[in-house]
């Protein structure tokens, strides 16, 4: 199994507008060293003098740099927010220069475990350093600083996004006007940890996953990977919302495997998304993903979240989606509650819909909605 | 991976009370045939001379047929429902001929795909035919009749034991009193659909499973129903329990797995979990009784759920867990209603807990205070 790192999601032979940057050496918060960092990133508007007109967007678990503009043939599929990012939409780019940098640890472009380690000549694998969503965000800030921005309009993003713009506002307070954290809170809950243990154990245990040195060979774990998005996809939706959508139908597809009993058409819709990602994504970066949204609490390396929360400056809009079992919408609204009461101007928006999680990249109206009257204000 | 058929889910060498029937050929209401079929089961209590003072406990997914008594040399664990069968408990064995079967298609010493095909010396594997709900109950009935029970005074299971409560009330109208199904509906909704597939999904993906034909090997797909069981875990309890439970804490118990990032502890709660279940249970027999609760719909072979229902005669009392998300409280509430719109005089009753699906076999004093009046009016 071989990743083109400069094609990611995408599979598209040209990218014209994806860029590359090279951010130098970069030491992770829990350990290890990488001597030689790139990201990989797209850029939409124009930087304007003061450096001060930039917007960033980050993606979610599976996501990449490309987060507007239509399917085009070097794109197969069309940016993942084109809804949401786009001249006269709310992340508009006639009037802020918009960065969306494929993640640390990711596989669309930027270092992650299946890059060449500049001390061996071979792929990372499992000896790439465990990264937190502080280092991601780190490493995004090290970009921004490079292109010339001097301080952020909006950090905007969901699900392992919304956690890195929740960091953000930590992290950096003073950098950021507006921050919306999306579907995501201040820590995932064990029900989240424990499907993401599930896939990452799919994984381990596919024999092509080979300690994580699969790469070259002809095989790769894509087998452990497709029942790892299955796991995902379950936390994506919602109970009432896959009633709707599918209720107990049978498979209208062809069958991806062997028949067994029949087939409903929610395996068979989990079996296409699962082979869907092991075609276009790394089984190592989602294991590392994974890990950093598991691992990711608001608080850590703080005395408690309430001080984490005090710090930020930024104005926060928080966007929860009432059918969310993976981040559940009572839970966003609480790290709202918990904010405002460390003194931050903190605002809570939910979004009625039956998409649970995926709603965030579904339910556009409701989405641009929640957040165009905070981010035009 | 052999198991031995007599030790089943106890792994005890002798077991005096457990008893093996044959209740001779069998026809899979999907298809196949299968020449020569045995039951384990055990009996608590006598059977009076009008053999109408019995009363069937069902069993769940991993069950056996030991459901009363307790931890003893012959078994390690007790009855999976000691706190619910036994003197003066609600199922009393002081009053009735109790009787408890292993389920067809189980591996608790019944026949099932672990147990050797006459017409070719082998296991059956996945030749197994297709078992439905309406199988191991009609399989349940013939082992009745031979012991002599004429009706019986109650059926009583939780989960998939609760389908086959159900079922029982629909396929044999007239020869139980009264029907008890705890957390379970007529038909599983689809996300219990995509998190039973998952776990199949992982099993077959084990290369050890051969195909199904490990028996006889040195391994077997242990690591595959080891992931089985923890999407199973994560089915069986609710996210505001595993908040309370295990919070984001760490792992407190030896690591199972190589480290990776840290482990927490409903990470290695999974862990632990799905190594049990793998060295106590058959990975065929797993397919198998998921694919009959997902294949389970009461209305299957009517014109509807609604002719289903209206056959049913015994007085029914249905038990919902408010924090069930396999068997969702309100769907077990809905098909009482449904029960009662077609005629049946049915009751609902709803254990309030956080311990989800699992509170069947965890909250005693809720469930015998649900269901005690009932079998003891």
């Amino acid at each position: 199994m071989t990743l083109d790192p400069e094609a990611g999601a995408n599979h598209a032979p040209a990218r014209p507008d994806k860029h590359f940057h090279r951010i130098g050496s970069f030491e992770p918060e829990l350990g290890g060293f990488l001597e030689d960092v790139t990201l990989a990133y797209e850029t939409w508007g124009e930087l304007d003098s003061t450096g001060e007109n930039a917007v960033l967007v980050v993606h979610a678990l599976t996501g990449d740099s490309h987060c507007s503009g239509g399917a085009a043939e070097t794109y197969k599929r069309g940016g993942w927010w084109d809804e949401m990012v786009g001249p006269g939409r709310p992340v508009d780019t006639d009037e802020s220069f918009v960065v969306c940098s494929n993640v640390l640890g990711g596989c669309s472009g930027s270092t992650g475990p299946a890059s060449v380690d500049p001390e061996t000549g071979r792929p990372f694998g499992m000896r790439f350093p465990v990264v937190t969503i502080r280092d991601i965000v780190r490493a995004q800030r090290r970009l921004l600083d490079e292109l010339g921005v001097r301080r952020l309009r909006t950090v905007i993003g969901g699900s392992i996004g919304g956690q890195q713009a929740l960091e953000w506002a930590v992290e950096y307070p003073g950098f950021v006007d507006k921050i919306v954290p999306v579907a995501a809170t201040g820590a995932l809950g064990p029900q989240g940890l424990g499907m993401s243990e599930i896939g990452r154990r799919a994984i381990m245990a596919d024999p092509n996953w080979r300690g994580g040195d699969y790469y070259g060979e002809e095989k790769g774990p894509e087998t452990g990977l497709a029942i790892a998005r299955m796991a995902g996809m379950m936390t994506y939706q919602s109970a009432a919302g896959q009633w709707e959508r599918f209720e107990r139908k049978p498979a209208s597809r062809p069958a991806l495997y062997e028949e067994f009993g029949g087939r409903f058409e929610v395996e068979s819709y989990l079996h296409y998304q699962g082979r869907d990602l092991a075609g276009r994504f790394d089984a190592n970066s989602y294991l590392y993903l994974t890990r950093a949204m598991d691992l990711y609490d608001v608080g850590a390396g703080y005395a408690s979240q309430e001080e984490a929360y005090s710090r930020i400056e930024a104005e926060m809009l928080f966007v929860g989606i009432s059918s969310d079992w993976l981040f559940p919408a009572a839970e966003v609204r609480g790290v709202a509650e918990k904010a405002r009461a460390a003194g931050v101007e903190a605002r809570y928006q939910e979004i009625e819909s039956p998409n649970g999680h995926d709603a965030f990249l579904k339910d556009w109206d409701e989405l641009r909605a929640a957040v165009r009257p905070f981010l035009s204000e």
